[in-house]
Order: C-alpha cells, then structure tokens, then sequence
C-alpha cells in the first residue's frame, strides 16, 4: 500500500475498498501511516464523505485495532445508551443504574468533555473517590454486582480511535459524520454489547446544528450498528434549551441523585424513561415499548434505583455518604440569580449560550489538558413555556470567581428568550427510528 | 492564532486574511504548526482553492520565509524562465545560454525530477563535474561572468516551500492550483528577477491534462507575478507529444548542444526562439516579439550560444570536453529501435507515456530518494505528422537492463498513435498572456 494513493482515492471520490481500509487503520495503528497523512486522509473525508460499505468498513477496522470486551459472567442482556452531547444531559447517569435495576446489564464507557458539552467522566468524578479507571476485571466485578459500571476508555481499548481522535480535534476535521460514527460505534462495539439505543441530538446545544443533520448522523450510526449485528435504535432529541434543572458538574450528579429518587423534572424524566424503554425492549426483557415505559416510569418514580446507584459508586471507590449529604460534592462560594427582564413565557434558554457560561466558569474545559472546576455551573434553570414576571428567577449561577460569574451571567442574560403569547414547549423526543 | 480555527475558516470556505496566512507560514516554518496541521490545510486549500488576494499572500508569506536573492553586482536585466514540466523539455539548458548570449542575465534556479516530468539539475548533472549546489556568491561570481548560472535550491531560501512541497508528495495535495502557484512563484521571486516567462503546458506528458486547466494556471501565475511586482508573461504549450527528438538526461544534453550549436529540431527551436523573445521585451532589450524573435532565432542557429553554455558548465565545475565529445557523457549499452506496425501518418508518441518508459528504464525517480540512471532514455523520436511506413523506426530506446528495455519497448509500443490521412500537427505555441 502507498499511502498517498489511498488518499488521492478518496481525495477524488473513488470508493475506497474494506481491505484498503484496513490496511489504512492498520498502518496507523501500528505507527507506519504518520499523523500528517492521517489528517489529509480526515479532511478529504470530511469533503468526500464516505458511503454505507466505507463506514462500516472503518468502524470495523477502528474495532480490530485493540482489544474487544466479552461478559461471559454477566448473564443478563448487555445494553448500553450512547448520546451524542447535550447541555445538561445527566441522563446517563440516571438511566444505567435504572436500567440495571430493571434487570439488564450495562458496561458503560464513557468520555470527557470538550468545549461546551460535559462529559460523564466528569460528572462522576466530582463524586470524592470516584475511580472512573477501572480495569477490565474490576469492571466485571462491579457489572456482576451492581448490574452497571460507569468508566472511561481504557489504553487497550480502540487505540486507532483514541490516536485518531485526538488528531482530529486540532486539525478541523470533528465534524465528519462518517469519521463521528466510525468513532462512536467502534468504543460502543468494543465494549461487548448486545444492542445500543442511541440519543442523536439537535440544536444550540448539540453537536448537530438542524434536526436534519440529526437525522442523517442517526441514519449512518443505525446503518453501521445494523450491519456489525447489533440491535440498535435511536431517538432524535431537542437540544436547544438545558436538559433538566441544571447544568455543571457536581450541580448535575445532585440533580441526578434527585431523580433516581423519585424527584425527576419531566423533561429529564421523559427522555430517561423513553431511553430506558428502548433498551429494555431491544435487549429482550419486554416485548413492546409501551409496557417498557410504565416499567420503567414506575421504577424511576419508586426511587428504587437510587440505592443501585449508591451501590456502584461504592463499588467504584467512591464516597455513598457524598450523595446522601450534597454538601460534600464540590461547591461554589457565589451564587447568583439570573432575572427575567420582562413579563411572558419563556421560550428558552438557548443551550448552546449555557454550554458557554459553563466554559467560562471552569465546568468544562476549551482544550483536553483544561483542569476542570467540579463545582460550578448554573443550576435552577426554569422550563420551557413557563409564565414568568419581570424579576422572577429564571436561573441561579454557581461560581467560584467573581469575573467569571459576571461573565457567564452576561452570556446568560443574552441566552434568555421570553416570547408574548403562551407557548407550549416542543416536545423533547421528536422522532424514533427502529422502535 | 489557534491553528485549528484556520483550518475550520478555510475548511468551511470563509477566505483567510493575509495576515492570518502570513501567521500560518511563519509558524510553520518555525516548526509550531506540526505537518498534520499543514497536511489538513493543504487539503482543506485543494477542495475549497484560494482567492487571488489568498494567493498572492500566500506567495508572499512564503517568499518571506527564507533568503531573498540581489545582484547589485550583475547590471543586466534579471530575467527567467518557468516551465510547469514536460517529456523531452529541455528548453532551459538551451534558453539560458541564449538569452545570457543576447544580453539577459539569467539566474535560474531549477528543481530535480519526480514522477514522470524530468528536472533541469539532472540533466545538467549528466555532465561530469557538473556542479548545481553553487552558494549564493559563487553565484553571482558565474552570473558576472557568463550571464547565467543554473543551480538547485539552496537551503535558506523559501525554506516553507521545501517543507511543505515534500508534504504535499505525500499527501495527496500536489494538484492544487493556488498551491502550485505559490510554491513556484515563491521560488522565482526569491531569485532577484525583474521579469518572468512562464511556460504552462497541457496534455499527457504535463502536470495539467486540459488546456482549459493550463490556462486557469497561467493566469492564477500571472495574477500573482503582477501583485509582486514584476513583470510576467505566459506561453501555453501542448505537451501531448515529447518536445524535441529526446526523452531522458544526458541523451537531452546531447540534443541541448546541438541545438546551441544551430541544429535544433523545428519544434525545440520554435518553443526555445519563443521564449527568448518574451524575455527580451520584459527584460527591456528589444521593444516588441517581433524583432525579438528574429535575434533569437537568428542567435540561436548562428551556434555562437553555445560557447556561452561551454563557458558556464566550465565555471560549474563541469568538464567541457564531455560536451564537444559526447561519447564521455553517461550512455547506455542496449539500443532497440521501435517501429511502426503501419503505414500513415504519425499523430503523436504519447508524451505521457514516452514519460512512464523514462521511468522504467531509470532516467526518473518514483520517489525523491530513488538514484537516477543518466545514460538513459528515449532518442530519435519522429516528428508529428510525419508520414511513415511499417517498419520505419519512431524511437530508439535506451536501457542499461535487457528487462527495462523490454518493458519500456511494450511501454512505446502502445504510445503510437498513427493515423490514416496526413494531418498537420497541432501548434505548440497555443496562447501567449501578457505579450
């Protein structure tokens, strides 16, 4: 293989071949194929794109390239629930020790943040003692006694991806849909799962500009999961204002703790519920969505959950008593109350705005060696369609300095959207593909 | 400057700044933007292309990189000649000697061959002794004395482009118009000319398929010359067939001497008379082409020119006596004649393919480490429109190995296109811009 013609390929729109392809990953991994080839190959990707037989083939290739995880001792369906990034999208941690208790089994691997989307890694950590770098033993450990166990990516785990993701993020070549699915269904793959429900998002605060370009990246992520023989499903959610009540680290995990005891707020309830849903219908313990739903509706409003979240984090190392007391979580020292300037309803908080108020108050980080500050954010974040009064408190930031404060409370005040005439919200979940 | 951001502005189509560009190379030559940052701007640059102003920033940004030439101590005008590369194009070797012969000064700084389009240093370099590394004042030393010096690129100058020309080899980022631009125009200005010819070819045997392609070239080439300031001019030539009787280094040396020695094959004579007549209205020696035409062509068959080449070789270091016996010059020890399988009229040996033989028998590189056979190649090639008959010989090749030669032959075998009615050969000169 001489690597500048693969890349003259498909810098001219020639179909490139699986074996070509594995060729490529191949080289890459092993060193042969410098980074700078591997970025020219990225960006014409990312102008050429890459048709159906391609992705599959590179998500394929990205698997093989380290280690694929088995459960031989776990005997419950292994599912798992990716979302491609949200403001204020705490459901993961919701949603795997609810699904668990609902009797499937869920090794989950997940990131950090970047830029303005927080990552689950994150938020778990803001918990004292919580150990997100398990190895693969110790995570069979905790998935046989918890039903769940919530980690970061591992070395041996896709290291093409791992390579490639980094080049990646400094060489403009992010936004590539076939390099975003290639990428998330080689770690979803790898980790020795029966089916995977994917949450696709769509706004200001998402990865994905339009709803349409949701439904494309939804489509290809389908499409490659289908083909590795994985039961998949997707949902195509709105993220144009915050998930839940608050966004930030350690504000998240408390808001999380509150749901799995029963105290979700209703957008936060309704997309875990559906996400649940769809995983116990895909990995084989309910035959239809509907009886999925109120399963796990009651579940989650029982608070039964709480105490299988509680055991995992045990289990990961982590205090329990931090989340039956919150005071322990990391804190921020001002606090202050973001006001409606005028009478109506609130349309939204634009998302994407909020992610940038985080990122300047330290919850996220502009570049992957950014340390983070666990405990701040903005939290009591009103809902959509609410009729509010001028001076009514339509958010609360939580800072630890007193110029980022002002800053993110500037960024805010120009995120806040209050429209004359009620209007409903849209609704949260606005389509499903393969349920 | 955060570097990614560029490659996002220029990914996404915005058009750089000059100033941001200037940023980009500067950093790059420095050594803080690694080549995988290069590498994704390169591409990005090849599917979205270059403004004029990108362009020609670009070229100055480049320019600055390194060392700028001066010759205080030369007084004639400084004038030279780019040619984007042909089979058989050894018009340098005769031009230079001409023009300098004519009253130019001709510093020309030349490249090496890769692929299949020969350089002007390896030829010159079939010449014993011949030395192309000259420094800056030893330079100036030959250009005093003789009126032109043909050297390689030296180190300080246009560093970025050296590194950045072995990058986009590699990369799949050859073909880019605004690109090929700079790194040309960079170099030739770096030289301390006052005006510039410029020769673009289109067919098979050049860098541009289409004629369409080589004027879009040439007048990107034009367009930045003028922004800098100097005076240019373009020529497009076809390159469909090889120029002059031979294809490969020391057989081109040959042919070179006898062509300084009056006895240049028609088409050689016209291209070469062609232009040197540019050159010498830019330069400023003779008011119109026309005049300037006839003391080209009648300097060139007088042969005094070539005690003018004789004289630089020797101030080259090269020994003069290989040219007046060309039996010391490298050579080849299997002659095979190729014939043709019917009778018509010769349409053409296709250049690209007389090229793709050159390669094969060693008188070309694959890749810029390969060594180079000097002694061989393709002679005695026939002239378009020629009227043959089975048998007659078209070409002779030239190989140092019975298996080269056989695969070269095979090669040539299907390069010849004959046809049956006679038809005259298309012109070489097909446009002339800014003359």
């Amino acid at each position: 293989m001489i690597p500048q013609w693969l890349i003259e390929k498909k810098r001219d729109g020639i179909e490139l071949s699986a074996g070509e392809i594995r060729e490529w990953i191949r080289a890459y991994t092993d060193g042969a194929i410098p980074d700078y080839q591997m970025a020219a190959m990225a960006m014409a990707i990312f102008f050429r794109g890459m048709t159906p037989d391609e992705t599959a083939a590179l998500t394929k290739a990205m698997l093989e390239s380290g280690a694929v995880l088995a459960w031989p001792s776990v005997p419950r369906p292994k599912v798992d629930k990716h979302s491609t990034g949200g403001i204020g999208d705490k459901v993961s941690i919701v949603l795997a020790p609810l699904a668990a208790d609902l009797g499937l089994a869920v090794p989950m691997i997940s990131g950090r943040g970047l830029g303005i989307t927080g990552g689950t890694l994150d938020k778990l950590e803001s918990i004292p003692g919580y150990r997100t770098g398990l190895g693969r033993r110790e995570m069979e450990r905790v998935l046989e006694q918890c039903g769940c166990s919530m980690v970061g990516q591992t070395e041996d785990l896709v290291p093409a991806d791992r390579r490639l993701y980094a080049l990646r993020d400094v060489t403009g070549t992010v936004p590539s849909v076939p390099l975003i699915v290639s990428s998330i269904m080689s770690k979803k793959l790898a980790a020795g799962l029966d089916a995977l429900v994917l949450d696709v998002k769509w706004g200001s605060g998402a990865f994905m500009p339009t709803l349409e370009q949701a439904r494309s990246l939804a489509g290809s992520l389908m499409d490659v999961g289908r083909r590795m023989g994985k039961r998949t499903a997707a949902l195509i959610t709105d993220m144009n204002h915050p998930l839940g009540r608050s966004a930030g680290n350690s504000l998240e995990v408390r808001e999380s703790v509150e749901a799995l005891k029963g105290n979700a707020p209703p957008d936060l309830e309704e997309l875990t519920v559906e996400l649940c849903a769809a995983m116990l219908v895909l990995g084989g313990l309910l035959p239809a969505l509907e009886p999925a739903r109120l399963a796990a509706r009651e579940r989650l409003r029982s608070g039964k959950a709480f105490a299988r979240f509680r055991r995992m984090v045990e289990l990961h190392g982590g205090d329990p008593s931090a989340l039956d007391n919150p005071a322990l979580l990391p804190g921020a020292r001002i606090r202050e109350s973001l006001r409606a300037r005028r009478n109506g309803c609130l349309e939204r908080i634009d998302a994407g705005m909020v992610g940038r108020a985080c990122l300047v108050l330290g919850a996220g980080r502009r570049s992957a060696a950014d340390p983070i500050d666990h405990g701040v954010g903005v939290s009591d974040i009103a809902e959509r369609g609410r009729q509010c009064r001028a001076g009514d408190v339509l958010a609360v930031v939580n800072a630890n300095a007193r110029g980022a404060c002002e800053e993110a409370m500037r960024i805010l005040d120009g995120a806040v959207i209050i429209g004359d005439a009620p209007a409903a919200p849209p609704e949260i979940i606005q389509d499903r593909i393969g349920l």
